[in-house]
């Protein structure tokens, strides 16, 4: 079978109609499915029920029989930062420990570097022309969504399948100080799914900026949610940021919100002494601490990071069939026609999808319309805006394999349709 | 008996020797006492240990079956909403509902009018030359942190028994436009305890101001906190400005800290439909929601606003007894001396006092090498200076009340030992 563009005019017409005819069933069963957003499903909330019962009227006292009932601990509780420094692997002293959300501390991050500036820095922020972030594309809508917001323009390089197109960063953040950051979801990257390589995180840690108060924002999401074989392994950006000279430059995030209970769970940064206290001088005026009763029932659940890992196995088992459906329906839909190009992802929760460029959109509506809501298109993009109408993130976590299968079989017939009419548009 | 200032010189070296060998018998006993901040007591955190075992593995689910384990929710959830919507006097959509800390929403809500503006203002704050707020004084040293930090300029004015001097304020505000806001707590003051009239909330809710854009931080934080009495009622803010045209100029926090857990409560700031939309919209960029099981708790804990008050009728009872010991202490220490005023409050967390001007230091030094934290003094003025070292914060709630017995008696005698020596330096 020849690809969709090789294939004649006339068969190529033929061809739509018939999936038109596929399309219009598919829309006549009136599904209700959403694969907008990286929500863990019922299932894997279940298995962190037992969260509940981890404090109680018997056992709210922490170490060294602190109540964590009152006041204190503004950096976090001594038990939740030994917890996460062996998950982020950097010295307990260098955690800190928010509410429940990273992206608020990245927000807050940045939002403090507007007004305030970082430390190595000489002004604000706000005070410098063209302030910049690196946006390796395709990304995370929330993240664009930060600087975009603050007023931070955005500068796209490539995400290659082993990290940023790091000639173009090097090149960048050499000649222009006003370029202050990147954004990084290092590993099972948000949506494309990719891991950084050893030497990606090395030029990252090590490259010369002009800016002195660079940041690297790493954004570890997923950094336990492995799905298909073993977890992969990063490089430790923090140690090698340090060695290089630049230990004031990375920015650690992670979360237990698609670990444990999204709507309540714990969030990290980690960083550098000089962040660190930054990042406390800060936030003492705006809070006595964060909730250390939540972080007490997060650490006993844990036990230790092997409870994690093993925790963590349990989540992968739910997600491996979803995403090996995800995987299997497009295998089938779009071998050999040349209108789709993805890659498999072994972790996280995304799967990115290029197709044909101009298709996007029109997949997202015709899916809408059969019943399936995707993230908009151009999402994965700054201002949301694919230059090129072609990258869709398929989310599949949330609904049941059953929807995942029916959602996929709208989605395929939504793409070839929309990519079909492409090119016969285009004649 | 004399006063101290009429006391004759000879007959004071004799007081002062006297008062010299109380102090030492008191030092030499080793207390070891803190009364440095509004801390609950761990006998008022066990009148809210039902919290534990409110939500389950069982019962996770809101209102409309919507699992409050994953993400969503952003301003609150509907339960907590309409919990605080009749605990704040507002309709529910005019709440919004953050993490655990009433102080993080007025600090991220300032932040954001520095760097962003305030609905109704042309520009960011941080570009109005010498942006100011009103202080009444005494008042809340984590206020004054806030603006300080944020390069606020606090412009004093003086707290009197039915809230601030509104002469003061409305000729300042008619004046300036670069005065931006007050700050206010409205019941139960910290730290004097007094109760905002009518007549001053209606003055606030209804005066002229230069700025278009002026805000009233109204701190309720001591909304339900009563010990002697009735529950004082402070006339509506929301309303009155509403009406007056200026529905936009409050905005009104509380929180569950001095409730439930200080560590582990729920915090919420209303306000009009502009003020909230700004602030999702906002908070939407940096979080999907707070913790909404924390909010299911307590919902549920209080039930409804009478649960609320007979729950706060019982931390009621804890506290009165340790604030009449510090009234009676003062009453028979200080008692026609004519060193210190004081007016018991009926409620809240503290006791102003005010000794004789360059006192106050120095009694917190004393009383401190005899084993008593006292709050720093200056802590009730901006920039922690207090003009007259005269006002004095003192906390009874935390310790036991023979700790508070013990704790008031040492600084009675280090008070009137440092009002006698200031007076001997006087001649």
């Amino acid at each position: 079978m020849p690809t969709l563009q090789e294939m004649p005019l006339e068969e190529l017409r033929h061809h739509e109609r018939e999936l038109v005819q596929k399309y219009k069933a598919l829309r006549g069963r009136n599904r209700n499915i959403d694969m907008t957003r990286g929500k863990p499903s019922a299932e894997q909330l279940d298995l962190s029920n037992d969260l509940f019962t981890m404090v109680s009227r018997d056992s709210y006292l922490g170490d060294d029989d602190v109540d964590y009932r009152n006041y204190g601990a503004q950096a976090g509780t001594p038990e939740a930062k030994a917890f996460f420094a062996e998950w982020l692997g950097v010295p307990a002293k260098n955690i800190f420990i928010g509410g429940n959300s990273s992206l608020q501390l990245m927000y807050d991050v940045l939002l403090r570097a507007m007004l305030f500036g970082v430390p190595g820095g000489d002004r604000p922020w706000r005070d410098i022309d063209g302030v910049s972030f690196i946006c390796p594309i395709p990304g995370y809508d929330r993240h664009f969504k930060v600087c975009e917001t603050l007023g931070i323009k955005m500068i796209q390089v490539a995400l290659l399948d082993d990290g940023p197109d790091m000639d173009a960063v090097e090149g960048l953040v050499a000649e222009n100080p006003e370029i202050k950051g990147i954004w990084c979801v290092p590993k099972y990257s948000n949506p494309s799914g990719i891991v950084y390589s050893p030497n990606v995180i090395n030029r990252l840690a090590g490259m010369t900026t002009a800016a002195p108060d660079f940041r690297i924002i790493w954004d570890n999401a997923y950094a336990v949610h492995n799905f298909d074989g073993n977890l992969a392994e990063i490089d430790d950006i923090h140690a090698l940021a340090s060695r290089a000279g630049h230990a004031d430059r990375p920015l650690l995030f992670a979360s237990t919100s698609k670990v444990t209970f999204p709507g309540a769970g714990i969030a990290v940064v980690a960083g550098s002494d000089r962040n660190i206290d930054d990042i406390v001088r800060h936030t003492t005026i705006a809070t006595i601490g964060h909730d250390k009763l939540n972080q007490l029932r997060h650490v006993r659940f844990f036990g230790n990071i092997n409870g994690l890992k093993q925790h963590m196995a349990k989540h992968g088992a739910l997600l491996r069939p979803k995403f090996a459906a995800v995987d299997e329906a497009m295998q089938k839909a779009f071998s050999g026609k040349d209108i789709a190009q993805w890659v498999a992802p072994k972790g996280g929760y995304f799967v990115s999808v290029d197709l044909l460029a101009g298709c996007a959109a029109e997949t997202v509506r015709l899916a809408d319309e059969a019943g399936v809501k995707l993230t908009p298109a151009g999402s994965c993009h700054p201002y949301g805006k694919d230059p090129h109408d072609r990258t869709l993130r398929l989310a599949p976590t949330y609904p049941t394999l059953s929807e995942v299968e029916q959602a996929m079989e709208i989605f395929c017939v939504s793409a070839e349709l929309a990519c079909t009419r492409k090119l016969l548009a285009q004649g």
